[in-house]
């Protein structure tokens, strides 16, 4: 999707509120109700979206109207960057508001709230807008070359294995068709792993030559531009993904947002999830059968694996299974303790076990 | 310095343990005191060092036997390392640690404290043992070539500016001259750039070509990595380090550790320290000068900047007088406050004032 086209999209919106107060009607915005209530499965795309509950913005009310002159602003302000060639923050956007007097946000979460609501009404992503978050993206390991046109409109390939250093290749914040391109790739499947230690160790223990894999760092709760990159792998590429994380709550978390989406991004579900994205651990059993040192679960550990059982996300006999068990022993474990065996075990033994056990590797 | 000599070093320690054994005395390993009162002015190197204040473990006591036998294993660890050509997460050496029975660490600052030991005994950085942080370290964007020696002890020549994605080259955690080699460099001077966004920003707006600069991204508090980075540049280059950080007491400590060195780090300051890094803002004056967005001081910055009146390192007019105006007035800003006058403001305008001023652009 260009910006060119993102920006009609947007000039919509400002017809129809101009429309409203031709016809002397006090102008409103619909869209999506963005709750956890208002989530269905998608069954087209084997995601999680927004159904059919609405809201109104109406100018009735001051709220309202503050919320409709800011989205004028920043339809405003998102047409200035298109035209110029920037883009911004979501932070600079806030900071920027200063200079719209009534419009001003007090709060970055506003300003964050209503990019987001320009994402829903419009069915565009903010990176269309030229609107990016702080957050760093994915660094990538792996014979796969790509093109990236650089902020100087100049297309540059990179091969995610020869022409980069041991710490890889960082993507950019934008990973749409039109800034990267997939050029080349020779690899059996795609591994996002949490932890940058975990990273480091599949990098010197070669993991990525010996297993033909893309090897892809996706940070803790991933952002964004690498959602949509193992996505775009997985799809485009013809790629399975899989993904190896901590084993706890919160890490199974990272996996369902990667697979079935996002509560905050579920208008955008089938652009971001990975649904054939496949969990390789550390699962509560693995915990028993490669006896690894653990740490006990606390209070929040526990309240947030309750909340998953009601989740819609994890309503499979796999996490169904797994999350009571983790409940039941009460302990979790770090993917790095998988080093009680030695720093290679984890490449020459977990993986190539749960790997084959999937299929991914035979 | 070499894994090799650091190795010799190592064994020089278990020769001593064993020569104590011979003599029939107690073994026993003495080493600077790391605490805040034994932080002195180091007149060489313009650095914070530990001063000669000394403490004993001895074997005498249960729990510094149990040092000592960590000791002896870890150094067995990281011979094995060096032989096999490995590294480790410190975090992956804690639960190694699983298998060496009474030697066993229990907590990761167990583990951590002991490789400082080492560090602070033997002169040699953590890296040449071949231990390594979690952290990620710097990315990097300028016209400045450097030649990394990857994985495979293959050579790879990269331009920070030609031959990188916008997001940058990623340095890697061991940046010593073995690992990493300047090439080549066109540039006035380094600014190193606490947020991501506002590193963007200056990428986005071309100012490592309009001023010559490399851009470096710090990533707040920096990696040891990145200090070391900052250093090599200043040092080996000639090239002015400036650090651009928010305005609150924290990104003032962030200036702290990367121009006079860090207390958990004092022993090797002369490695990591950049004396003549100067501060480019945000400054308490810069808030009242520009008339900058700003949050109110919570109570946990008032008590840090009043520690930070009491700290060596800020025994200077300038940061004397900036501490105390910031408490008087008691606000903080971000740097990408400067986005309340447009994207280019700061590009354009403040950071041209600010360097001309310093005179690193004229």
């Amino acid at each position: 999707m260009s910006s060119e086209e993102s920006l009609k999209r947007l000039y919509q919106i400002a017809e129809d509120i101009y429309e409203d107060l031709v016809r002397g009607e006090i102008p409103k915005m619909k869209l999506a109700a963005r709750n956890r209530s208002n989530i269905v499965f998608n069954t087209r795309y084997g995601v999680w979206k927004y159904g059919d509950s609405k809201i109104t913005r109406s100018a009735k009310k001051l709220d309202g109207a503050y919320m409709l002159l800011r989205t004028l602003y920043v339809m405003e302000f998102i047409k200035e960057m298109i035209r110029d060639k920037k883009s911004s923050t979501l932070r600079e956007m806030y900071y920027i508001s200063e200079g719209w007097g009534l419009a001003k946000f007090h709060t970055q979460d506003e300003s964050n709230k209503l990019a987001e609501d320009l994402e829903v009404i419009t069915g565009y992503l903010r990176e269309d807008f030229k609107l990016r978050p702080e957050e760093d993206g994915a660094s990538v390991i792996g014979n796969i070359t790509v093109e990236e046109i650089n902020r100087k409109g100049k297309p540059m390939r990179i091969n995610c294995r020869d022409d980069v250093g041991d710490s890889g290749y960082l993507i950019p914040y934008n990973v749409e068709k039109e800034k990267l391109k997939f050029v080349d790739v020779d690899a059996d499947f795609v591994i996002g792993i949490e932890t940058g230690g975990m990273f480091d160790r599949l990098v010197e223990n070669g993991f990525d030559e010996k297993a033909r894999a893309i090897l892809v760092h996706i940070k803790g709760q991933p952002a964004r531009s690498t959602r949509r990159l193992l996505k775009r792998m997985n799809e485009e590429l013809g790629l399975p993904v899989v993904i190896f994380t901590d084993g706890d709550p919160w890490s199974f978390r990272i996996f369902a947002s990667i697979a079935y989406g996002a509560i905050k991004t579920a208008h955008i579900s089938e652009y971001l999830a990975t649904p054939t994205a496949e969990f390789v651990g550390i699962t509560a059993s693995d915990i028993l059968n490669y006896d690894l040192p653990t740490d006990k679960l606390n209070d929040r550990d526990i309240a947030a694996l309750q909340s998953e059982l009601k989740d819609p996300r994890f309503q499979t006999p796999f996490w169904t299974e797994e999350i009571k068990l983790m409940l039941k022993i009460k302990k979790k474990a770090e993917q790095q303790s998988l080093a009680k065996y030695g720093l290679d075990y984890v490449t020459d033994t977990y993986l190539p076990e749960k790997l084959t056990e999937l299929g991914v590797m035979s």
